[in-house]
């Protein structure tokens, strides 16, 4: 019997895939389900659907809603929360280096440690520093694995990744499949893990 | 000590709205929270955020993604669903309607009641007869209701409602409050409820 597998789809400067991203990991494993992590471009998909910017920023009403969602999602799950000052904010060579690292041991590590930079520390992830920091703090050796992040061909494979987020229906961060069934956000976690159990 | 309140704020043409109303009454129970029904004109106030129709009429990528979640979320709350062939459905005189009974009795059974014609029967809830059936169903006399109901009176507190909506920060439906705390979406109404049962 194979094991059953959920995708998570999330970009690094979405909130809401912060949640997930750090929630995914010990809800997969008690149900034996195993993740792929699927990082893509959430801002060109965005901008097709007619967002000049994010919606939490072009709707300042919602807006003002999702940072206090957030603490309370936050609190509900245990998780740290410090509102970004940037949002949102680029994540260009974290998305290239978590896609050339997807099936790297340290993946979820790194993952993690990224979503935490942005939505706890408050810092930015987008540049060469952050990727030393963020690489060296997990033991890993930064500068090969930004120079192979940065590949014409790791590039590439993000462009299609991303196509294939928007071929597949993705509207929004993040994002899972479980098969060809689609699950929109944080709040269907549990029912696409669900189904990912049942399919195994 | 003052029983706890929830408000749900809903429109009867809102899709989401229908799981919070057939769910709400008897989670409400449960916890021993008093229910304030708010039914309220979205329509306005999705025009003012920029939006020519519903969300999922403008975007059809996510609105192709809602009629599927539609289906599977009633699937796990164990509620009877057709997707409607007019969405969404006008829902002014059904608004009056409720609006005026909102401390009667029948409130809760009349939602429901509108609600099933409109996402399981499949029919128009914005006429006279639509009402007629609705509230004769209900074993109460339609004439005087819908005549009261549209009652100049009746109609300008709609308006104010719709207003009082607005002006409290709702950007969609069902949007619940607990005192000051606002909680959008059929997905917060437990965490809503929790909250209130706890304010008790």
């Amino acid at each position: 019997m194979q094991q059953p597998v959920i995708e998570l789809w999330f970009d690094f400067g979405s909130n809401y895939s912060y949640l997930s991203v750090m929630r995914i990991g010990r809800e997969a494993e008690r149900r034996g389900v195993a993740l792929a992590w699927k990082p893509f471009m959430l801002g060109p998909i965005l901008r097709e659907l007619g967002w000049s910017d994010s919606p939490f920023v072009v709707q300042e009403t919602k807006g003002r809603y999702v940072w206090r969602d957030m603490e309370r999602q936050c609190a509900k799950f245990g998780l740290p929360w410090n509102r970004p000052r940037t949002f949102p904010r680029r994540a260009v060579l974290p998305h290239r280096v978590a896609l050339w690292g997807e099936s790297e041991a340290w993946i979820a590590d790194f993952c993690r440690t990224v979503m935490m930079r942005n939505f706890v520390e408050d810092r930015d992830i987008d540049s060469d520093q952050a990727m030393f920091q963020v690489l060296g703090a997990l033991g890993l050796p930064p500068e090969p694995i930004i120079e192979a992040a940065r590949s014409p061909a790791n590039k590439e494979r993000l462009r299609e990744q991303t196509d294939e987020a928007r071929a597949r229906g993705v509207f929004g961060a993040p994002t899972f499949f479980v098969g060809d069934e689609m699950f929109w956000g944080n709040d269907r976690m549990d029912d696409a893990l669900e189904l990912a159990s049942r399919a195994g």
